[in-house]
């Protein structure tokens, strides 16, 4: 069999539960969806736990999984690849974190988390902070969307190991980094003198001074959260032998591909929020299959929708999901395998992760069939995949485009 | 979410495989369960694998599994467990074996491995023994049900691998302890010198004296088995956040309960035998939901049934348990998220545990519901939940009652 080209779609949180205001059904059974149902009805169906059964995942650890690495060993915390989205160049061994600009007063009590809401001027004050020595520490320091940042410290001998200095309440001093092991008070040492020179920094930056003569708060501190190593990964490109690349809006996600090897597609109108441009994600998915083995399309909507516990607005974005995948159909080059997934379950009931299975969907000429017509969490468990988990599904998927090495002979 | 609290019902080797006599029918599917039906009807439903496909559990591997341990780096022998049941306080490092007080002759032949079933006076002469030192170590020394007693050694340098003294056949002599390693050498001579010291204890003891004048066989010697290592066990109330209580009427089973820190509630008529009053055991787990996050209700008379090849009794045993669902069912709060199922099958036609996987029912509030209509093996096979293992069902319950920590973010 000649190799073929793959696109694996994931739904952010779109698993749920049956709801009473839906007559006991789920969103993704309440939606009208003939496309998601057609490839359901057309492929073969399961049920993936992400992690492991009952094990609320996040999109990071999840997606780690899903593209054949276990999250359990290469990971230490969101921070890399929060660093990685905004742009870093990161090295294997680097710390990250994420960070916020936010409003201190003299006592360094931290009087708003997120500088007002800041959302201009921050890449001028990051710079400033951007290539700061802490010894022979060397820093890296990017803004985000909004209020975001991430910081990145590099140099020999550091660990992930530090509590957060976000104190996460208003009125609280900024924290002291503690080191949770011996082996991290360089580390935590390196974070508390961020603290103080990046205060130093920013107190007096003409951004801050212009933001306070308009009665804005200014942004003269940054609270930090979530330490992790970055790992070494070999990227997908060796491991799976396949060109890469992919189209996502929000830097978590942005971060996890670059951090596998997936190459980031921009698409104008991809945002990341309820208001993206699905089907020019769709587009540009389409597009990125000429010159890729492995396409990811990635949409965040319905996770948004999960944990805000809207279903209709669920529902909505589902059938917007659906016409996205309604302009992929007849435009998918017949020797393309396609997946459709979730990176875990969102319920709206629980406004958050849940430990409950996310169904898949495989599709592709020749693919075993089974007799699952529609596109939801009830259908999937009557699926011929059975129950799997998140790293089977790439080796799947990679068996099924003719890319597969052979264990033994 | 708001947490919920979790009520476990484990019905001991439940599960079981088709009969002629029943016209090809399980016992499960034979009896009459109107309330055991509406759970499954109403939750989601899957087969459990307590270890893994195909592989036998004893209760207490099983217990294991489904309390979220790995039996396989655990457990090393019931000894422990039954031990901790007859209530005696363990450490993590002690061994302990279970014995029998048995009669042997001058030559310390054995001439009945039960001591003629003796069932009074076995507290007075395991006090006897009880405290005895054997060098550095440690003896604790408790009697269980009838003929049943336990053995704990404490001290430094102690290992589990020695051999059984009971030879398990009559006339035989008790079997010196034998090091499987050379590391245990000093643990076969203890229990060796435990041995001769418990005989010399006992052969004169007024109990034994008065068994002898009254024609019965004196007990005058303990045979050990089952050695095995007490374990460092992080207790489910800090792994899983929960407070924990147990119902259980045998010993074995109430020693894995404290084992892992559930409390034990003692319940009038709960014997763990065919006898025991499951009604009550029913409204003591429903009193014990008033002040735990977890409770757990054990019913051991499945098992006995199939041990003892008795269909119709398993059958009859099964509707009483149905009784016991429905003392339940109208007064379980609205909050409790329900688990039904088994620890291992122990079938009639085996009469001893097999590798059959059990049926599991989760049902409560927003729990996912699948199109099974019955509790019983065949119907659990087309559930939603598909074909999990033992160590999962408590990840899954801990989700589903809110109480799970998301693995990243």
């Amino acid at each position: 069999m000649d190799a073929r080209r793959i696109l694996l779609v994931i739904f952010d949180g779109l698993g749920d539960r049956p709801l009473v205001e839906l007559g006991h059904k789920t969103p993704l059974e309440a939606a009208r969806k003939p496309n998601l149902d057609w490839f359901a009805a057309n492929g073969v169906n399961g049920l993936v736990d992400p992690i492991a059964p009952g094990v609320p995942a996040g999109s990071d650890t999840s997606h780690l999984a899903l593209f054949g690495y276990d999250p359990r060993t290469v990971y230490t915390g969101r921070g890399p690849f929060e660093a990685a989205g905004v742009g870093i160049d990161l090295k294997a061994g680097d710390i990250a974190f994420r960070g916020n600009f936010a409003t201190v007063d003299e006592k360094m009590r931290v009087a708003n988390r997120r500088a007002g809401r800041i959302h201009e001027g921050t890449a001028e004050l990051a710079e400033a902070i951007d290539g700061m020595k802490l010894g022979r520490i060397k820093v890296m320091f990017r803004a985000g969307t909004e209020h975001r940042a991430a910081l990145v410290l590099r140099g020999r001998g550091l660990s992930p190991k530090v509590t957060d200095t976000d104190p996460h309440e208003l009125g609280q001093e900024i924290r002291k980094a503690e080191a949770l092991e011996p082996a991290a008070k360089p580390t935590a040492k390196a974070v508390n003198a961020f603290t103080k020179q990046a205060h130093k920094i920013l107190k007096d930056h003409p951004v801050n001074r212009a933001r306070v003569k308009d009665g804005e708060l200014p942004a003269n501190a940054i609270v930090l959260r979530g330490a992790g190593v970055y790992p070494d990964l070999p990227p997908i490109t060796e491991r799976f032998h396949v060109k890469a690349a992919g189209v996502a809006g929000v830097s978590l996600i942005r971060g996890i591909f670059r951090a596998v090897g997936i190459d980031m597609i921009e698409v104008k109108g991809a945002t990341g929020g309820l208001d993206t441009d699905m089907i020019a994600k769709a587009d540009a998915a389409l597009a990125a299959l000429d010159s890729n083995d492995l396409v990811v399309l990635h949409v965040k909507a319905p996770d948004l929708c999960g944990h805000d516990g809207h279903a209709s607005e669920k529902i909505h974005v589902i059938e917007r999901l659906d016409a996205m995948m309604g302009q992929l159909k007849p435009n998918l080059p017949a020797d393309v395998v396609v997946a459709m997934t979730a990176d875990h379950s969102t319920p709206v009931a629980v406004k958050d992760h849940s430990g409950d299975p996310v169904p898949l969907t495989l599709f592709g000429e020749g693919v075993r069939v089974d007799a699952v017509l529609a596109f939801d969490e009830r259908s999937a468990a009557q699926g011929a995949l059975g129950r799997i988990c998140g790293q089977d599904v790439m080796n799947l998927l990679i068996d099924l485009a003719g890319r597969a090495e052979k264990f033994g002979a």
